[in-house]
């Protein structure tokens, strides 16, 4: 085998752990952990992770101290996917890899949640905009300077923003 | 197979492009993509990832206006894992998933790259801490209300930013 040809293989990763929110269908989800207004609770969702078995407890030592995490997930209900994309706030079709749909080549999603405290092997967590049932392929420290570029200009979705507002969310509203 | 087996079984990803860098070899490249004060060139590396041929050039339109990509990767000359590893900045073992480090259970990796151009099918990248030949998984536009929090804490390394400064960074250094 090439080393090539080697590089071009596929990836196989097992879940971490397995996501507990309270999103058990893809409407009610919002569609960025950080865009909660409007939605029906109005506050950021709370969701747990439990450590799957084959990991030792050890793995989430020092974890403490983090606001934040990234998880790593696999959209696992998502059926295939397409070149271009219809965003949910609307406009044109868009490159699939210039949004954050699910419906990606390799259906793998990336959300910064907040940490809100680890008891034994469970973390539980805030600010999450995954459904129930996620499997979780990696956690990783939120560290702003790897991380945060608050300045970072966002192309269509800054469009978006200048026309609509940013905090949209789409999923069901809180009764006004 | 019950809903939690299938949950529970892995997710395969095939390489969206493999990354063209500078760094060749593991001591070489810099530990953080913003780190590189102190590495050999001193300046933000250049590098190139052209898309795979099963992929249509589509799936990257939209991307232009974006000053940042996230890429998700397979670190793929990673052999194993820990659950605990030694950062290369010092202090005790931590918790791999507390670390960003390559050993980890599923060995992804996660950096947020600057966007420079693109040019039909290649995009060109600066401020990249990847080894040549790294296969990557996933392309995602960064965007600030749902991946910047610059004032999040983060545990052991803000520790050892407060000891070291912020850019200290491993691999080789300029002369001086």
């Amino acid at each position: 085998m090439t080393s090539e040809a080697s590089q071009a293989s596929p990836f196989i990763y097992h879940p971490i752990g397995i996501l507990r929110s309270p999103y058990s269908r893809r409407i009610d989800a919002p569609h960025q952990s950080t865009v909660v207004e409007g939605t029906e609770t109005g506050a950021f969702a709370k969701a747990s992770l439990e450590l799957s078995e084959w990991l030792d407890v050890k793995v989430i030592q020092d974890l403490e101290g983090f606001d934040r995490i990234w998880l790593i997930f696999a959209f696992h209900l998502s059926e295939g996917w397409k070149s271009s994309v219809k965003p949910p706030r609307g406009g044109p079709k868009r490159g699939v890899l210039a949004t954050r749909s699910p419906h990606r080549p390799n259906s793998l999603g990336l959300s910064a949640v907040e940490l809100v405290s680890i008891d034994n092997r469970t973390l539980h967590l805030r600010g999450v905009d995954l459904l129930d049932g996620t499997p979780i392929l990696d956690i990783k420290p939120y560290v702003p300077y790897a991380d945060a570029f608050p300045d970072s200009k966002a192309g269509w979705i800054d469009e978006l923003d200048a026309q609509q507002g940013r905090c949209f969310a789409p999923g069901p509203r809180k009764e006004r």
